[in-house]
C-alpha cells in the first residue's frame, strides 16, 4: 500500500533549507529509497516516493513558512539536476500504475504552478547540471529557469527518441503553452536526445539564462535577491502554522479519518465516502483560526479528503464509483464559509481555500465515478455542495410532501460557490453545469440560496430526486449500473464530459496531453516485448512496428 | 486500396433530391455494399464507404447546388435513422483503421459545421426512426434535430453501455460542448443504452422537438419552409460549378494528378510530396473563375492535395513523413490570392476559401511528420506558405549570398495569411507560430512581405537554413533520423505541439476525445478476446477487468 503523508523529518530525496524568505529546495535522490523493488534511482531519476516528498514540501512551504518569497530548486549531485523518472520502474510498472503516477505528478507541477500564481511565491530552477525529461519538465513549471554553462550541461526532452513516450508530466504543453516555444523547435528540441545547452537553450527560450560554473551561485543569488525585495510586501512575515500527520484508523473495509470515512464494497465494486462537516461555534477571527491551526475544519477535512483520494486512486483500482455523502449541520458550514469568503485577504485563509480549491480539483480528474447521495442529516453546502456538483450525479431524497414534521431536506450555497474553488478550466462548477444558461446562476445567487428537493431538482442542482418509496432501490440500480459499464469507457467518458466550455493550460495537460501519453503507454512500439520503453538500457534495440495510427 | 472519390452517379447509400432551396439527403444503405468484408450494413449502420459518399455530397452541395438555403437529412429506412458505424466492422478492424475511420468521421460532421457557420446553409436532421450511436452523432453535427414520436423512436449513445468504447464521432464533445447538456444528463444519458424518446430527450435538450408520426412530415416541412424563407437572401440564386473527377497516373511509388505528385520512399518511411502553383493570367474576374470552374488551379490543386492526404493516411501508413515542397512561379501564387482577397463575397471564391481552409485543416489533423522544404524554384507564398507554416518543420536553402546571379530564394505572405485559412483552434498558422511574439505578424505583414532566407530565418518564419555545402547531408540526416522515431510518440508529440493556444469544440473532438478513444480502441476490455466490442453481438458476454485506470 501507498502512503501519500509523508513530513520534513522523513524526507529522503530533498533537503529544505530557509533562510529568511528564501527556500532552498535540493533534490539528492537516495538511489536504494526506492517505492518499489527492481530499479534504483540513479542521477537524480524519481519514482512516485520522490514526488510525494517533493508534493508535501510545496504544500507545507505555503502553510509552515509563508515568509518564503522564493523557491529555489536545485540538486545536490554534482553536473546532474534530474534525469526525470526513472525508466526502470516505468518499464517495470503496470499501465494502471504508470498512467496514475504521471497524474500525480502533474499535479505536484500544477501545484507549484498555482502557489506561484495566487500566492506570490516565485519558484526558481536552479539546474547546476543537465535536467533531461522529468527533471527539465520540473524546471517548466518554475517560474525562472537558470542552467550551468560548464561546457556539458543540457536541458532535454528525450522521451520520444530514446523512449518511445512522450514528455507526458505536462512538458510538450508546458513547452508550447507556458513558454511559448516556437512550434517547429518545440518539434526539433523534443526530438533531440541529448538537448540543447546554454546559448542555444536561451535562444530558443527554453531557459532564462545561463552562466559559467564559476559565476552560477553568485547569478542565481543575485536573481534570487531581486525576487525577494521585489516581493517584500506581497508574502507574509511572521510564522506560518504546523501541518501534523492525518490520522486514520482502518480495516480491511474501512478507513476512517477524524471528518473524512470511507467503507469499500469491493465485491461491488464501489465505495461510501462520507465527510462530516465543521462543529458550531468555529472561530471567525484569523487570529483564533490561526491558533487553532491544522485542526480548523476546512484544512482538516480536505487535507483527509485530499489523502482518501489518492489512497483511493492508487490503492484501491477496482474500486470504480464512489458515492459522496455528507453529515452535518448545513448552518455550520455556512459559517465558516462566510468566514473564508471575509478574511481571504489574511494568508492563511488564502492558502486555506486555496487548497480546498486544489482538492476539488483532484477529485475532478479522478478517473472513478462519482455520485452524490443527498439525504436526511446531509450538509451540501456551500463548499461541500461543491461535492455534489464535482460529481457525475447526483441523488437527493424527495421528502418535500413529506407529513413528517421535520425540516426538509436542503442543499445551499453560498459565496465560495462563486469563484473561489475554480475547476482547471477556470469555470467554477455551477457555471459548468449551467453552461446552457447562465442566467440560471444569479438568480441562485441573487433571489434564493437554499433549495428543497423540488425546488433543487427544477432548477436543476441535482440530477434525480426519488421519493422514498423508490429511493432505496434506484440508488442500488443505479450503483449496479455503474459498477457493470467498462472501466475504461466510463473514464473516456467522464474525462471528456467533465470539462465542458475553456480550455486551460492544466485542462490540455490533463486532457490531450495525458490522454494520448496513456495510447502511448499501451502500444507494443512502447511497452512490448521489442518497445523502446522494455529495451532502455539493455543490450537489445527497439525495433518498432512504423506504421502510423 | 481505398478510393476517396466519388460522385453522385456511385453513390450507394445516399439519395439526394434537390428542390429549389431545399435539399433532402436521405440515408438509404445498402447492406451488401461494403468496403471490404466480413460484416453487413445492416439497419442504416456505416463503414467508411457510406462517410465517403457523405463527405462527398456535402462538399458538392457547396459547389455544385449554391441555391441550396436547407439540408434536410433523413432516412428512407421505416423506423429507423441510423444505427451509426457498423459494429462488425469495427470489431474485425485494426487499430490504425479504427483510429482513420474516426478521424474521417469527425472531419466530415466538422465539414457539416462548416457548411452552415461559413456559408449559411442550415442542416436540419429529421430523425424518421432511431438515431443511435454515429447515428445520433450524425443528428447533432446538424443545427436542428427533429424525432419522430411513434412510441418507438429514441437517441441514444449507447456506445459506453453496450460497447465499452466511447461516442467518438464528436458525440461527447457536442453534448456538453455544443448542445450544452447539462454535464450530469449527459453521463445519464451516455450510460443508458436504450436512450431517450421525445418529451424526455426535448426536456434534456437532445433534440430540439418530437412530433408524432402522423405529422412527422408537415412539421419538419414547416420548419424547412421557415429557414428557407429566413434565408432567402443569404445564399446565392443560380447555378454552381460541376466538381469533376480528379484524374491521376501512378505506379507502385508515385501518384501524379495536375498540380500535387508524390513519390513514396516506402523503404526509407517518407513521400516527396510536390505542388505546383498556379499557371500566370489567371482570370481575376469572378465570372470567368465560374467559367473555369474545377479547373481553376486554387480548387483543383487543394481538391487534389485533399485528396492526396487522405491516401496517405489510410492507404500508406507506414510512410511516416512528408517533405512537403512546392514549384512554381510566386507572382502568381501571390495573384491568385490577391483575386481570392478581393472577391470573397463572391459565392464561389468564398467556397474555393473555404475549400483551401478545411485541407489545410486535414492537413494540421494529419498523424504523419511534414518537413517543407524550401528550395529554389518554389513558390511558398501566400496560401502555399501555409504549408509551410503547417509543416513541423521548414528548411530553406540558404542562398542569400549567392554569387551566382539569380534573384535569392524568397518566401512571401499575402492576404490569405491573416486570418482566411485558420486552423481548428480558430489561430492563424502565423498566429500559432508567433504565439511568444504576436508583434512580428505585425511587422510581416505592415513592413515586410518578403523575406530571403537570412531574413526569414531571423525572424523566425523557417526552422534550418543550411547553405549549399550542407543543405543535401543536412536534409538527408533529418529525414533518417525522424523516420527512426517511434511512429506512436511522433504522433502523439504533433498532436501536442501543433495546437498551441486556445482550444475548440473541434480540437477538443480532435484532441481530447480522440486520444482517450484511441486508448480504449487498444484496451482489453474493448477489444480483448472478452472484451465488449469483440462479444457484441455474440451469445458470449464481455468480462471486464474493472481495474479503474
Amino acid at each position: 500500500m501507498i502512503n501519500f503523508q509523508t513530513s520534513p523529518d522523513r524526507y529522503k530525496h530533498w533537503q529544505l533549507n530557509i533562510d529568511g524568505p528564501v527556500a532552498q529546495l535540493s533534490m539528492d535522490v537516495q538511489e536504494d529509497q526506492t517505492l518499489a523493488e527492481g530499479y534504483k534511482l540513479k542521477l537524480n531519476s524519481y519514482d512516485l516516493g520522490v514526488d510525494i516528498e517533493l508534493a508535501d514540501v510545496i504544500q507545507r512551504l505555503r502553510f509552515e513558512h509563508p515568509e518564503v518569497r522564493a523557491v529555489v530548486l536545485t540538486s545536490l549531485k554534482p553536473r546532474i539536476f534530474c534525469a526525470g523518472a526513472n525508466i526502470y520502474m516505468l518499464g517495470t510498472s503496470s499501465h494502471a500504475f504508470k498512467v496514475n503516477f504521471c497524474k500525480f505528478t502533474n499535479e505536484t507541477r500544477c501545484a507549484i504552478e498555482d502557489d506561484s500564481k495566487h500566492s506570490g511565491r516565485r519558484y526558481i530552477a536552479a539546474l547546476n547540471g543537465t535536467a533531461s525529461g522529468g527533471g527539465y519538465e520540473l524546471a517548466i513549471a518554475c517560474d525562472e529557469i537558470y542552467l550551468v554553462d560548464d561546457g556539458n550541461s543540457a536541458v532535454s526532452l528525450p522521451e520520444v527518441p530514446l523512449l518511445g513516450v512522450l514528455p507526458g508530466t505536462g512538458g510538450l504543453t508546458r513547452l508550447v503553452d507556458k513558454r511559448k516555444i516556437r512550434r517547429d523547435r518545440a518539434d526539433v528540441f523534443s526530438t533531440l536526445a541529448e538537448g540543447l545547452k546554454g546559448k542555444r537553450a536561451k535562444e530558443w527560450g527554453l531557459i532564462d539564462d545561463s552562466f559559467p560554473t564559476s559565476k552560477f551561485q553568485e547569478e542565481v543569488d543575485a536573481r534570487v535577491e531581486k525576487v525577494v525585495s521585489l516581493r517584500s510586501g506581497e508574502v507574509q512575515d511572521g510564522s506560518g502554522i504546523k501541518l501534523g500527520p492525518l490520522q486514520f484508523e482502518s480495516t480491511n473495509h474501512t478507513r476512517e479519518y477524524k471528518y473524512v470515512g470511507v467503507k469499500l464494497h469491493r465485491e461491488k465494486r464501489y465505495a461510501d465516502l462520507t465527510i462530516h462537516g465543521p462543529e458550531a461555534d468555529l472561530p471567525s477571527a484569523p487570529d483564533e483560526i490561526e491558533k487553532l491551526g491544522d485542526s480548523y475544519w476546512p484544512l482538516r477535512a480536505y487535507r483527509e479528503l485530499d489523502d482518501m483520494l489518492l489512497h483511493l486512486r492508487v490503492n484501491e483500482p477496482e474500486i470504480g464509483l464512489i458515492c459522496l455523502r455528507t453529515e452535518g449541520v448545513i448552518d455550520n458550514v455556512i459559517g465558516v464559509d462566510q468566514t473564508l469568503a471575509a478574511n481571504r485577504d489574511h494568508w492563511l485563509i488564502r492558502e486555506i481555500v486555496l487548497h480546498m480549491a486544489r482538492v476539488l480539483r483532484r477529485l475532478d480528474l479522478t478517473a472513478k465515478s462519482f455520485f452524490a447521495i443527498i439525504e436526511p442529516g446531509s450538509c451540501f453546502a456551500g463548499n461541500l455542495l461543491e461535492l455534489a456538483l464535482a460529481s457525475d450525479r447526483s441523488y437527493m431524497l424527495n421528502d418535500t410532501d413529506s407529513s413528517l414534521k421535520i425540516k426538509p431536506l436542503e442543499i445551499v450555497v453560498s459565496e465560495l460557490n462563486a469563484g473561489a474553488l475554480p475547476m482547471s478550466n477556470g469555470l467554477t462548477r455551477l457555471q459548468s453545469r449551467f453552461f446552457a444558461e447562465p442566467e440560471t446562476i444569479r438568480y441562485i445567487f441573487e433571489v434564493d440560496r437554499s433549495f428543497n428537493t423540488d425546488d433543487a431538482e427544477e432548477i436543476g442542482l441535482i440530477t434525480f430526486a426519488p421519493d422514498d418509496l423508490d429511493w432505496e432501490d434506484e440508488i442500488r440500480v443505479a450503483i449496479e449500473e455503474r459498477t457493470s459499464l467498462s472501466p475504461d469507457a466510463l473514464t473516456g467518458m467522464e474525462a471528456s464530459l467533465r470539462f465542458a466550455g475553456p480550455e486551460s493550460m492544466d485542462t490540455k495537460i490533463f486532457g490531450r496531453l495525458t490522454a494520448w501519453q496513456n495510447w502511448i503507454f499501451q502500444r507494443p512500439n512502447a511497452i512490448g516485448p521489442q518497445g523502446a520503453l522494455t529495451n532502455y538500457g539493455k543490450p537489445t534495440q527497439a525495433q518498432f512496428d512504423y506504421k502510423r495510427t
